[in-house]
């Protein structure tokens, strides 16, 4: 109860600056008052107070500044807003949307002048040279292991720099808990395929990622969406309901800056979905591909972290972090890790042993706090500045999520938009974006669309946003 | 008619050749008569007595030696007869051989001291620094494109090499035919997906490659094995009557140098096969992973090059010639190119970039020719050596193949011998092999056992074939 309480306090905190920051009594740029004057001035304690900020920064709505104080961050954030929680149909039966995925991919493949389609962080944001130098350095000292299987469970040095990462999260797995992967894709894979069969339904979230929803078409299973909101995900007294009734055999969630919502679930609504799973026993898998990419200094916790049981499946990566190239990722599959292995027997056999070794080396000595740092700072500057000129450029009415991590923002048009067709306006252009049909079930996302803030900052950007605005009002008037 | 009564012919003088020297008429080390001396002996054409000698050389029981003629290879393969063909019981349900599997490739890894248990070339035998060099380089020059993925299909350059390579095995197959893999499991996996599902059967060979076994079982999809010859494998006209039942929805055949038997389908055989799935329409999975190790001049075809409706998914990778380590492998899925690329994406999205450009290069200026004509000869000198050894040492009545491709050699010991009880007596003596429970449904080929010889030769090796035989002889004692 007293926990409870508490929460109410912070949450309500952080609410009230929010409504003072969108009302515009409090001004990007404008400092705070100190954590010891809100204490005082709304009479609560200073623990709730700095809970309190850190929600906020977790907004992206402040930002600590060392030995100075919390800063409102700019721009405003009250007149564009957030993408309202649409109620998805129960148990939707997948559909099509190949030539859409196909489109996104080969667009970020042959390179659209810019890169705001698939989910790719620009090679610039990345620590290229160092990791090359570790691939080759282990290249050169040890062909022969580099160039010979490493049979699953994989590299074990990999996997102790895995287990410790996690441990940061939260999670107490160990290295003997982690199955190596071919990328997130791969740990997605064998988690669902060791959890649902065809006929099946899977809980997902709304929108969700659309390599999930061609996942379950191709596999014959189908989705059952959940309502999400932008900040806080998926909505889980809607999901205990889905539990309840027995019609969903897993949940597949992205807990920390969903694609392509961006939302991030509080740490109360994490154990409790974890509890979720084992009061139903119903597998979790939790996708943490973007939970590295938090704007506040900390990471959020794993629902991983909470699971006693091994009821929740979490999967992981380095492609939204160092390098996508090498294709290397994880699975902590819990109670089905025996089944996960055999899986991944028999989906790649090994994952290449010449990027395991050289991540496992850069993980230890490369400097990848240092990496992440940076790159998170970044990462945020690009959303404000994105959220900004969407707000310049877009039509009236147009709505965009603020995420507190991650590199993708939503888009919601006016009603009556269509952005595939705005797709292919924006190419003629040589911009790229994520059409919202990709995400969706049933056309319930035609009018919305997905953003890569992932490119280095430039006025080439800028201009990009205003031409798609452009474009977008364009549509509307014709 | 003409060609079948040609073939009647060569087939006829190659038998005769083979008797002659099994009876010891023909002496090892002896130059048999010139090709025109034996078409007047015989009184056949010299075309005749050209193909019946390549087919002699495909057995391994001679090989040209260029301005000289044609030698009979030693040892004399006479005592020690090939494994006989086994019914196997139809429509088998595939039952459990995880642990065995999980031994096999824990004990690769480990590295037992003497491992001739997983299929796996020694480095030694690859062109080590020459593929690490050339990774390097792409890293080096090229980071930003070798770190970021490489979508499917992949990397055009990577599929004009292998493209090149299936021209010259007779494979029409263009670059825009190709989809890049994550080895050739994954080109297996995702293949088998599109064609079969849950409940539904392939036809087999028997015995069969474990992991596709396991990909059986893990994907609830039964087995038809159909009984295959340890020299010209799978029997058509077992499978013809298979497939006019209607009762299997798919052929997986290693129609190249099988795993674990050796065999190779004559090119009439593959040409029937090619016929067979188009007149049935039933889709055949070639798996060629051995295809270029052929121990003769030239590699044998493909049953893809027989295929002009589509029907043939041919599937292949780098891991069993160049490295393991590099998880690149490839697909030509003919009709079911859409579905397969669906697939990839959804498994692992994309494999390894800089595996795949490295390779590209590699292929283009390494000196692949040079190095398969190095290893092909490699491993034909250690197969023989290896015979030999088997002959000498293993209890009487044992029974060995004569590949004539390929670094697996088959043992079929005498009625009442267990493998799986003899692999863990050989692993106390640092040996490993592969019990033939691995490859048989319903203890058919308990008797049995695979061995590695992807091996460099030395003494130890003689020394643990000489183990392994005393071994099996105190059990069949015991």
């Amino acid at each position: 109860m007293t926990t409870s309480t508490h929460r109410t306090r912070y949450e309500a905190l952080a609410q009230y600056v929010r409504d003072r920051i969108e009302q515009g009594a409090f001004q990007p740029g404008e400092r705070l008052p100190s954590v010891r004057q809100m204490a005082e001035l709304r009479q609560v304690s200073v623990t709730t107070v700095l809970e309190g900020y850190r929600r906020l920064e977790d907004w992206g709505l402040i930002a600590a500044r060392p030995q100075s104080g919390y800063y409102v961050q700019s721009p405003p954030t009250a007149q564009c807003e957030v993408p309202r929680v649409m109620e998805p149909h129960p148990r939707t039966k997948v559909v099509g949307r190949s030539a859409l995925i196909r489109d996104l991919l080969q667009e970020a493949q042959t390179g659209a002048q810019v890169p705001l389609g698939a989910a790719v962080l620009h090679p610039e944001l990345l620590p290229q040279r160092m990791l090359a130098r570790m691939q080759s350095k282990v290249l050169r000292e040890k062909p022969a292991v580099a160039l010979s299987y490493s049979f699953p469970p994989g590299h074990k040095g990999l996997r102790h720099q895995i287990a410790r990462r996690l441990a940061m999260a939260g999670c107490a797995a160990s290295a003997d808990d982690i199955i190596i992967t071919s990328g997130c894709t791969e740990a997605l894979c064998i988690s669902l395929g060791a959890v649902v069969r065809r006929g099946e339904t899977v809980a997902i979230e709304s929108p969700a990622y659309y390599a999930l929803l061609e996942w379950l078409e191709v596999n014959g299973v189908h989705a059952h969406p959940v309502q999400t909101h932008p900040d806080t995900g998926m909505d889980l007294d809607a999901l205990e309901e889905v539990l309840k009734s027995g019609s969903v055999q897993a949940v597949f969630v992205v807990p920390s800056f969903s694609n392509p919502l961006g939302s991030c679930m509080p740490p109360e609504a994490k154990e409790r979905l974890a509890q979720l799973a084992a009061r139903y026993e119903t597998p979790v898998i939790e996708d943490d591909i973007y939970g590295e990419l938090a704007f506040a200094r900390e990471r959020p916790p794993l629902v991983k972290g909470y699971d006693d049981g091994g009821w929740v499946m979490n999967c992981g990566s380095f492609s939204k972090v160092l390098s996508s190239g090498l294709r290397i990722g994880w699975a902590v599959p819990g109670r089905w890790y025996q089944e996960v292995l055999r899986r991944k027997r028999v989906t790649t056999m090994a994952s290449d042993t010449a990027a395991q070794w050289a991540l496992a080396e850069y993980l230890e000595h490369g400097g990848y706090d240092r990496h992440l740092r940076r790159l998170r700072r970044t990462l945020h500057d690009n959303t404000q500045r994105f959220i900004k000129h969407v707000f310049d450029a877009f039509p009236e009415g147009t709505r965009v999520t603020r995420p507190s991590g991650g590199f993708l923002l939503w888009i919601e048009l006016p009603a009556g938009h269509n952005t595939t067709r705005l797709k292919e306006a924006a190419l003629r252009h040589g911009i790229s974006i994520g059409p919202g049909a990709l995400f969706g079930l049933d056309g319930r996302y035609d009018h919305c669309l997905r953003l890569n803030t992932g490119v280095p900052w430039s006025e080439r950007m800028a201009a990009a946003v205003h031409t798609l605005g452009a474009l977008a009002k364009e549509q509307g008037e014709g």
